[in-house]
């Protein structure tokens, strides 16, 4: 069963409200509110920390490189617990791009992706701070 | 005259958005709502970068640095038809906090930020995008 | 062959910048030096939106409700030049996790994360921008 | 008297970096990297959270709605003690751009931003965590 609740908002907001959430693809404002609300559910889940939740990490990476695969493997091993799964692209003859998903509690998370960015051969690396999707 | 719309949502994260929303002092949801809608409508002005619109520029850095007063003065009167005002304040023996109010096309904006952050003798500095408020 | 060139710092900053490295988990001051470049690089080239390059998509989604894994895989169809692969990992009974790798000019991949993210039943979404690698 | 420490970097890597430099308006390459590390560090210093600081708040809000002033007014006598001084503009006849300066640890400023941008009437508001410059 849905809740239900009333908004009041002046009419020249709602119409660029309307306009935006066409653009990108909503079907309607009730999902638009409600990824706005969750969007802030989950900055405040990492910034308490308490919870555990899950995180992606992106990193570009050249292979070639000596020991980067070698360092990257052992890495994803020593937190066999927590990374639940990786998905790796070839972009070319020396860059790889890979994912890792990763659960835990936020503090937990940040290092592993720390870790994984600082690596020599590691060219680009960002941390996507989500959700395990309960209660959300 | 205000609209008014309603939203469908799960009573689970409604209740976790109220309670958000009373720790961040929020007198109710619609302007909890509004407040969320009109973040997004100025993160999307600031990326067509169409419109004028108003950011503010703040810096901190140590005012015995050679020159630095000077080059400051004279990059904010070259800029004094878009600079709105500016706020100064003594930190300490050596470093001010200053804020600027600037008036302008996003990419004009961005440019006198630039200019003012990468003088040698501020320490640190980050541009506020913001708006004039208009329709907003 | 690598080129070189001098940093001159106060040895106060230096101190506390070879601390935050050392948490981070870097073997040296250029490694860092490096990624902080590079990060920087990778900012401008999605500000400008000129070069082709490549993103990640998580999103966290309930696969119970109606009709969005069919939507899921239809919006990815259609887009199949672009996302070069995916991972998928079941997070409980109810929630997905997927991360999609996409390539292409900057606009065209944050179109393709807007669609995915305004889906119904799609309860987190969030894009990195990224790199090919190349020239970085 | 400053230190002085080398870089290792590809060549294609640094012809990329002086020009994203000229652009932004930087005079040599050591006040930019100077800047990538006071910005990390400054960055650190918000997440630990320990020491005290210094942000600025920027609101835009218009002054016809009622008792807003008011509010604002006695919300910042009751900082007082942290509010270091304010910047008022008049961007038009109904709206108003007020930067504070705010001093105290990183909780207690974004306690007193969070009351600030939650009033009825505020229509944007941001918060700059920056720092009171020593040791940066």
């Amino acid at each position: 069963m849905l809740a239900r609740f009333g908004v009041s908002i002046e009419p020249e907001l709602l119409e660029k409200f309307d306009r935006l959430i066409a653009e990108r693809g909503y079907k309607n404002r009730s999902e638009a509110i409600r990824d706005l609300i969750r969007e802030r559910l989950v900055q405040q889940e990492w910034e308490k920390g308490i919870e555990e939740t899950v995180g992606t990490v992106t990193i570009v990476y050249d292979h070639h490189v000596r020991e980067l695969t070698t360092m990257l493997t052992e890495l994803q091993h020593q937190h066999h617990n927590s990374i639940l799964a990786t998905l790796h692209i070839h972009l070319d003859t020396h860059h790889c791009l890979e994912v890792l998903a990763i659960r835990g509690k936020p503090d937990a998370i940040r290092q592993v992706a720390h870790r994984l960015i600082s690596l020599r051969g590691v060219k680009h690396g960002k941390l996507v701070m989500t959700s395990t999707g309960t209660h959300l």
